[in-house]
């Protein structure tokens, strides 16, 4: 039989004040019994008593017991009272705020930091960060007019359709925007939005690769396609990229039958290049020969001030070959996180399948706001004036270096991107001139961080988007105080 | 020397009305290269010739060739003229449209339909599908109003700094909100702002599961689940549910030491109960002593209609071991896209650099409009509200099926959620109810789709949170003649 609990040992703590009483005696009886001070099989007094007890309403002491047992921490049977469950276990002793549980350890242990990022302390907003684009001259206003006029709809639209490929509208007007400024021909089917480009490239990689499958990177490349493609299992091969982008003779060397090629043709990431054509069009005749898929990384492709955009690499694609990605992320801003993907014809079925394993997408307004942004023209100016400015930012960057960096360090000649990539002159390594560029607080990432097997391309990666001109000249001057030789310095 | 082209070879097909004439001239010739009309090693005519020739000024033939030769297609050197690029080579035969391509046909060849999902055909909204909400009483107003609000003040806002996580005064409410609610214990920094909860799950599968390590899944349980710890290569370890959760002692006879275990403890995906207090200990007690983590999917846990919500497992473990999982496409709308994760403190900067190796998270406008809707209230005002009318909607569901579906269909007696658990009694399996149901078009899915090792629990799935009334007992009358023994119908 078991005992009846006496008064003293369900000794109630005191009811903070606003506290509701039958919220405030559940928790009590609660932690008495995970703490043990209830032991099991101990009877609970009759509700009357316990009522009487503690000067409190019957009803609700009825209450709070009927929720104990709802939740398992008391039994209860007609005639027989309420005990505290048998089955009921002690709980572990806490551990110390913070202290990390066995698994917690493993994972832990597990975990290094990527080459690309090593190293890396968060600086507030100066030349020459690379993340943003020129935030301030986003029109904002337009933004939100068109924000405030779909979501005054949200009720109705809430109640869309939706096959998971992302708002129809907007699928159409992209396709009709990437065939205007891109050249590629797809169907708003082929096209589905995702929420940026490392989602695009995480979740491509795990559709297109099987562990162990060789694919060609970029050397130096992108480091956020390289750890999305060894996530999936994937083996990197590095190859060369020279002034027209990836060298596909030396990629033949190397591995001659990939199962895959990343490939950022428009702007080369790191180095700025832009891929020639004669090499567009090799690489697409080896994908088709091999059964390799091409991944086209399209990120900065808005963003030429000499000449105009170069045709996507998709555009020439007669295989079927090419995956192309893409982002607003730099033409509108990141907070948007929206990215696309378009896939050939026969996999689009296939894609949507794998990515609902992976993130259920779903018609979201974000996307109404976007379509509409495309459909009125903003975004096709947006673009324009961003060019312009850019190419301004561009221009007296390089004037700047011109004057202030000779023989320290020459920016490439492409004029392209939101960075651009400079050469160092004074006989620094990549990761010395980063050090000494970060002591006089300007961010200027070393262009080794995203080298793989080649050596050092001595060179820092300058973002100039989000700097207005008296920042950047501001920059320059810091850089060359930092880029000096030591002995100079000293004079 | 390379050959130079006669007029007749580079004959210019007509340009279209309103094409731009320098647009046209780059076209024609960039096809004429590509098709092969113009060989490699051609020279075009110098550029004032060929200007006459087809009666365009000069200026336009030198942007175009200066447009070709950037892209790679010509070369051009002065005193030599221009020629079509040695290195140019034909693109491959043009595909038929749609063909998969040979890589395309490998990732074909290998895809298999998750179990749960096989066979499933889309249909209009009708009784009794499960994914959606009473979306049309969600307090669309409110939310255009915040959104309109917040949008207005986008210019600024998207400057804010952000360190991957979220919205930062949404993290703290939702803490808040968690504390209050679910009586969950944690930082605003343990929180991270996800996609959704299949984003959740499966960026936590690769987070926390080596290949091959053994995890325990509640059979039946939930699909979505169990494909994001597959696709993390973890060996599942299905582990019956009974009417008090999963069954520990079983568990613990196929596998004593997991790596991790999942568990739905609100209201088990599928079967609806809710994990009783003595298996929700034992199986804290598990985990801390094998090492693993605990996965609690929280899905659901706001609607309870009997009772109070059960705190959170989270709230119990002492051990650190729980990784809680939460998403407001059900208490809201789906198409916000907007989960949780908390996380252990020990792990919280590492589950962070994880996520940015699969998706580059920011601060999005409607994380500021949610922090706004659950800080003035909203939130809470509408769970009570959809309460209120699910617990309406699931009686009437019940008393309609007391009526009309008495020896076919038993609705379960859990009163929770935004669907319900309903076992056969007419003899038919899983498989055939579903089917016979679907041909009367009312969708219930079969409780076999969600079960791993264990036999066909013979019961439907029915979700009645979306259907008003009306629909619900229509439905019920069409699944009562989908359900009667063929005998009786004939009579």
């Amino acid at each position: 039989m078991a005992k009846t609990v006496s008064p003293p040992e369900l000794a109630l703590s005191g009811r903070p004040p606003g506290r509701g009483l039958a919220g405030w005696l559940y928790s009590e009886l609660r932690s008495a019994i995970l703490t043990g001070r209830l032991t099991r099989g101990t009877r609970l007094p009759a509700s009357r008593d316990f009522a009487r007890l503690h000067g409190i309403a019957r009803g609700t002491v009825v209450a709070v017991f009927e929720r104990l047992q709802a939740e398992g921490y008391v039994s209860s049977r007609v005639g027989r009272g309420t005990w505290v469950n048998h089955e009921m276990l002690r709980t572990a002793a806490p551990h110390a705020a913070g202290a990390a549980p066995e698994f917690a350890r493993r994972i832990i242990a597990g975990y290094a930091r990527p080459k690309a990022l090593r190293g890396l302390a968060a600086t507030p907003p100066r030349p020459f960060q690379m993340g943003k684009p020129a935030l301030a001259e986003f029109p904002a206003r337009v933004w939100a007019r068109l924000a405030a006029r779909r979501a005054r709809r949200l009720g109705a639209w809430l109640r869309l359709a939706d096959d998971g490929r992302g708002y129809r509208p907007l699928r159409e007007a992209l396709a009709q925007h990437l065939g205007l400024t891109r050249g590629i021909h797809c169907h708003p089917d082929q096209v589905s939005l995702v929420s940026g480009t490392q989602q695009a490239l995480d979740v491509l990689a795990r559709f297109l690769v099987q562990p162990g499958e060789p694919v060609w990177m970029e050397d130096p490349g992108y480091f956020g396609a390289a750890v999305a493609l060894q996530n999936a299992g994937a083996q990197l091969v590095p190859v060369p990229v020279d002034r027209e982008g990836l060298s596909v003779a030396q990629g033949l060397e190397q591995l001659a039958r990939p199962r895959g090629i990343y490939l950022t043709p428009a702007h080369q990431f790191p180095l700025g290049v832009a891929m020639s054509a004669a090499r567009r069009l090799q690489v697409l005749e080896i994908a088709s020969r091999v059964g390799a898929f091409i991944i086209e990384d399209d990120y900065d492709s808005e963003f030429r001030f000499e000449g105009r955009p170069l045709p996507a690499l998709q555009s020439l694609d007669r295989g079927s070959t090419v995956i192309l990605v893409g982002t607003f992320s730099k033409t509108l801003f990141p907070a948007l996180r929206m990215g696309y993907v378009v896939m050939p014809s026969s996999l689009t079925d296939y894609f949507l399948a794998f990515q609902h394993r992976t993130q259920l997408c779903s018609v979201h307004l974000d996307q109404s706001i976007l379509c509409d942004f495309i459909v009125e023209g903003h975004l096709g100016r947006h673009i324009r004036r961003m060019r312009n400015l850019y190419a301004g930012r561009l221009a007296c960057l390089a004037e700047s270096a011109r004057r202030q960096l000779a023989g320290l360090l020459e920016i490439d000649a492409v004029r392209a991107g939101l960075y651009t990539a400079a050469y160092l002159e004074n006989g620094m390594t990549s990761a010395d001139a980063e050090r000494a560029a970060f002591a006089l607080e300007v961010d200027a990432l070393a262009l080794d961080r995203f080298t793989f097997k080649r050596e050092d391309p001595r060179g820092l990666l300058l973002g100039f988007a989000a700097f207005d001109e008296k920042s950047l000249r501001q920059g320059v001057i810091q850089l060359a105080q930092a880029l000096e030789p030591r002995t100079a310095r000293r004079r």
